[in-house]
């Protein structure tokens, strides 16, 4: 049973009211991949980096129990960089520099020993990355979770609707959801995408939590009240690592087993933003973990009489 | 056993993105008493018309049960008017005009049949008249909750401030807990509330739910993911009006009941936004209220085992 974790490796810089980094270890493949090693038996990893990016920060995979015989390292060649600087809110920001690097040509490779994973996570990347990575994987894993971008939305959506065929659950932000439909309502917009036949849909809120639509069902999850966030780069994706991570750990892709997922998403995305980068989700103690997953319970537990 | 209801009954001219309405009644004090009365044995409302206001409106109150003996009818004079246009997202607006009118010498009056009640809330006034109110009941009520708004703490700290020390909960907007406090994060911006010394704290966020700090205690209500919000006026009052009401009927102001009353509120709000005004609140059926308390409940609704 595993889980095959699909989405950049990469270098970040970041700037946040609260300070600044140099070039950190990022990407979404980073974020899932270190999040799902929490529940998941195994994380298979599929990437691409540079010569330039670090061995210790690939021993830092491993350490987690990560399997990165699917990440390829590219000589002669550099690391994908991201640069931005995050407003005083902490809910917008500005991309300072993108530079592609690898990525521009990547070409995924799945080892045989990834071949009937469970589990399947498209990090953002290009529909047509994300359609060849489904394409080489020879049994179509038992459940498939995409996210994507307003970026593909503008520039592919014809690739990104062809590649919602074939999986079972879509995770984008608000925006990004009232992008794709045109509605500002988050309940029309989640109609409309589950018209294109997807089983499932998690709209991410940020600070505001997250929803997770499946036919008239709708589940909330809050996200956590924090004193401080200090970096939200990485929530999105360290969610969807611990969302597929507790799927994989529990074997259950039923509505109600999802709800919990949400919460577990939600609490790897509540640990991530506490520190820079993915230092918070290096080290984390299962007893951390599980005390945290108390305080989402107990946020919105109520004990209700309808009088 | 009954609530006070003290705020402006009032005329608003709405314009949203779907439509526009000329005069129509509102004002905190309508909101609150109406919102109450699903729940209160007694609502009693304190406020101020002129002679412009409709009797058939006094009679909507009456319809409902609301005792209006501490509604004052000024001759001569002018009801309060305000006017507004809510932009796209419906999360903010710009005020258009506000004619204080018969508000600017507000003395409120409580009859004798309104002392002994157990429940008083100070709906959004100058903390004067709010003070003014507390003074002239003469047994202090069993629970006292108060509203206010950024207005007040840019020309009336101080006022507001004393006016504090006389409640038990403060129930404000995100952004007013901000400016009160000076702090982005909303439990940072609690926590420093709650060291002025009263009891409990709700912060509401509109469509992103509210929280009521107690202590270390925090709680977590989300707001109904609804297809369309036509009318955000009056969201805010209807929820004190429900949460009083609530508490009212059940008798309990302990911790594990005001997280109820928080449900209760956050329903009669999102009754509130349906349609423009008072409407969707004037006729409202039990089954209706039973329906929509279940829905919150299911909403955030997960059966977790820590794994």
């Amino acid at each position: 049973m595993s889980v095959i974790c699909v989405g950049s490796v990469a270098f970040d810089a970041i700037e946040t009211p609260f300070g600044k980094t140099d070039k950190i270890i990022g990407g979404a493949g980073t974020y899932i991949s270190l999040a799902a090693s929490y529940f998941a038996s195994s994380v298979k990893l599929v990437s691409v980096v540079g010569e330039d990016f670090p061995a210790t920060a690939i021993n830092h995979f491993k350490n987690r129990g990560i399997d990165v015989s699917g990440l390829q390292i590219k000589e002669g060649e550099k690391s994908f960089f991201w640069k931005g600087k995050y407003h005083n809110d902490l809910n917008s920001r500005d991309t300072l520099v993108t530079e592609l690097n690898v990525l521009e040509t990547f070409d995924p490779i799945i080892p045989a020993s990834y071949q009937n994973a469970d589990f399947l996570m498209l990090g953002n990347l290009s529909p047509s990355v994300q359609m060849q990575v489904i394409e080489r994987i020879e049994k179509r894993p038992k459940f498939v979770a995409l996210d994507t971008m307003n970026f593909w939305m503008d520039s592919s959506m014809n690739e990104l609707l062809q590649v919602m065929k074939k999986v079972d659950v879509l995770m984008i932000n608000d925006e990004e959801a009232r992008q794709f439909t045109k509605e500002y309502s988050l309940v029309k917009a989640a109609n409309k995408i589950l018209e294109t036949g997807i089983r499932y849909l998690v709209i991410k809120k940020g600070e505001h939590g997250a929803l997770l639509f499946h036919g008239k069902h709708v589940f909330f999850a809050p996200a956590l009240p924090l004193e401080d966030v200090f970096d939200p780069t990485g929530a999105g994706d360290s969610f969807a690592g611990g969302f597929m991570g507790y799927l994989d750990k529990t074997k259950d892709v039923g509505f109600d087993n999802l709800k919990r997922a949400v919460i577990y998403g939600s609490a790897m995305a509540s640990f991530c933003v506490e520190k820079f980068g993915t230092e918070r989700l290096e080290n984390l103690k299962r007893d951390e973990v599980v005390r945290r997953i108390r305080e989402f319970v107990n946020l919105v537990s109520v004990d209700i009489d309808l009088v």
